[in-house]
């Protein structure tokens, strides 16, 4: 297999994956990349950002994942720069030369040009991001149960969740059951229950891709939670202790100790890389702009995908940046990679759209599935379904539905540690 | 309550806990300080630093331990000092009055005056060195498939555990099944079963308390595993990069990437602040000196179990610094507390000693429990029982139970992960 058609593939997340994967009865010669050793189920991280799950539920090393995968290894390195004429990847430690190239190399989180909120609100990308912010939200818990000072404990106790998509709902919707339920018995000086959790959207409803009648199915359970949504709202400054919000031409300034994250991404640097070496384009969101068929204008042995391209072919607007889309894309470059071996054409892509699911609390979601759409206790157990259905390993499987088994009848969260004290903790 | 007789604990280790929860039903308020806000089931941390366990699998909250014993709270502070006239704890954070204290601080690793080796040689007290360990362990493994530079790939692959106790013994197996087995399809370049594994213990045999016959059980069980134990041996140097290790009068320098320490323990840095302020004496390895009852000389309202006392008034001996010694002392001090409540006199405190355990490997185990000897699988039959059952939630054990199940019919560890990447790294 030495002198194999080189495929290498940077970015071991659900397209740079499922796409190595997909490659594995072919004649290739399949490497990955990945600055990490595991690949993560990031649409989980909020469980282990509020002690539901231990980051190991939601991880598999790569090298397990494709420990029976012959054609394919796995190099744990970052790639930093691209010699597109010489068609090699440089890494950190290395150089790496391919035949065919996959760029997966994801997002990160996006400040709207406020680099300085970074430390104060953190993102949930990477599973210290999780841990980070499972420290700050039970550690203000803990700071409020010490205060002696009621203003202080009223800041302590403000929880603000910048952002109404997805990953906003769902850690508001976590953090109203962390306080109202899971701490109930927990505390003496402080009623968890009196927390302020505030979520923040910038247009006029959250879950904005979805259909407006689940937004405010979505918005009516946050409220019966307890969670207070408030749409139309931007915050204009984030200070260590307060958060100033406008709305419309008032602004208000709330003084508030938690500060999470969930709202712009912006596409890896490395895109930017990329696109200076190759002359292609990129978008407002930092994403390169692709060919139908995912390739790069001019070189069509780099293909880019995931939450790094911007496929607008479809319906003109690009694909969001969900793993549905990154996990198609993986296969049909896969797929694609194989018809040029066998000199067969291959259609360009399309992405098969089965509907987005928002999980809100314990036993209640929204869900748009096409024509179906759901919401409450019916689109839980779907989301249930799904997720459990796409947890890599199996072994991870068994072991997340026994937890959420466990909290759902026991109400009572295992992995509440506070851990890795940083020094701006 | 407010008024009841208040009993302040320093430590919520075995000691302190079992002390806390025993006093459920006394006329007391029951103050648990830790810096923490989990207790930590520090025998199994070895397996989490393998990669077996997830934190969160030997973690339980404080609070959620603690939540249905109404006279007990939870303070998350740094115990700092004392004022033993004015019966008061200083914390990082406030002041804590008490009418009686417990300090059961427990220890830290110690280097001999080596401090300096501390950033290298990593030792097993929170969870933060467990993860600290994986993240070394496995890092090793990747650095070696990435070398191309053979003498670096045999450092990288070899592995140094420094002293031959329990937890250097459950270290060396785990080690040794990782590259022997676990890792076995994993890597492309090199072949784990190549790591060089050496024990290295400074007295002529590993498991010094244990009867000569198990040592030498253990040994025999390490060295079908693969590993090197080394007895005799001294460990002169440690730098980046190699061990200088001492047999009788020869030296030799080892080139080693990962050298991980199991050897010198000293009690918490509390106990000398304690013996100043109180006058107690300290022995060599910085434990206060108690009375037969666990007191202080002069001072029959401040009690010092775990690790951090030296209690001597058995068999002349002090008493060993493991879990169940500083369980039976939690406990011996809540009775105490009791019974000189009602007036009553308690005889002075007894260890009941029921044995010892050491766990070798997937399936092996050396055991002391008296009369009864036993080594192999049955003894390690008795270690997963006592080991379920004193794990403190039942949560933790249902869980960790099905992860040693899992690990142990299809052999694969699934908290590989290499996270925390610190400066170091």
């Amino acid at each position: 297999m030495e002198n194999a058609h080189h495929v290498v593939i940077v970015g071991g997340g659900f397209g740079g994956l499922y796409a190595a994967q997909s490659l594995k009865n072919g004649p290739f010669q399949v490497t990955l990349i990945d600055r990490r050793n595991f690949h993560l189920f990031q649409p989980l991280l909020y469980q282990v950002a509020t002690g539901w799950l231990s980051p190991a539920n939601i991880a598999s090393t790569l090298r397990s994942v494709l420990r029976h995968q012959k054609n394919a290894r796995v190099l744990l390195a970052e790639a930093v720069d691209f010699n597109i004429a010489k068609r090699e990847v440089i890494l950190d430690n290395g150089i790496v030369a391919y035949d065919t190239l996959l760029v997966a190399a994801g997002s990160g989180y996006h400040y709207f040009g406020n680099d300085h909120w970074r430390g104060l609100a953190p993102g949930l990308k990477t599973i210290e991001d999780a841990t980070d912010m499972r420290r700050r939200i039970f550690s203000a818990f803990e700071a409020a149960e010490r205060s002696t000072d009621n203003d202080r404990t009223r800041a302590q106790l403000t929880f603000m969740i910048v952002g109404g998509g997805p990953t906003g709902v769902e850690l508001a919707g976590a953090l109203a059951e962390i306080s109202r339920d899971i701490l109930k018995a927990d505390f003496r000086n402080i009623d968890p229950a009196d927390a302020r959790i505030l979520l923040l959207e910038a247009t006029d409803r959250i879950l904005g891709p979805y259909p407006a009648e689940l937004s405010q199915k979505a918005e009516s359970f946050l409220r019966d939670l307890g969670v207070t949504v408030q749409t139309n709202t931007l915050v204009t400054a984030i200070e260590k202790g307060a958060v100033t919000l406008k709305y419309g031409d008032a602004l208000e300034r709330i003084p508030c100790e938690t500060v999470l994250w969930a709202a712009g991404v912006r596409a890896s640097p490395l895109g930017e890389v990329l696109a200076k070496r190759s002359g292609a384009q990129l978008d407002r969101g930092s994403r390169i702009i692709v060919e139908p068929d995912l390739s790069l204008p001019n070189y069509p042995e780099i293909f880019v995908i995931g939450d790094l391209a911007n496929f607008s072919h479809q319906n003109g607007a690009p694909l969001p940046g969900v793993a549905p889309v990154a996990m198609q894309q993986g296969r049909y470059i896969a797929e694609r990679i194989i018809h040029r071996s066998k000199g067969k054409t291959t259609p360009p892509f399309r992405y098969n759209d089965r509907g987005n699911l928002a999980i809100i609390g314990r036993a209640r979601a929204v869900a748009d599935l096409g024509r179906i759409r759901l919401a409450g206790y019916w689109a839980w157990l779907v989301w249930l379904f799904i997720h459990l259905l796409y947890l890599v390993e199996f072994e991870n499987r068994v072991l997340v539905l026994i937890q959420w088994g466990w909290y759902y009848f026991r109400r009572n969260r295992a992995a509440r540690l506070i851990t890795e004290n940083k020094p701006d903790a």
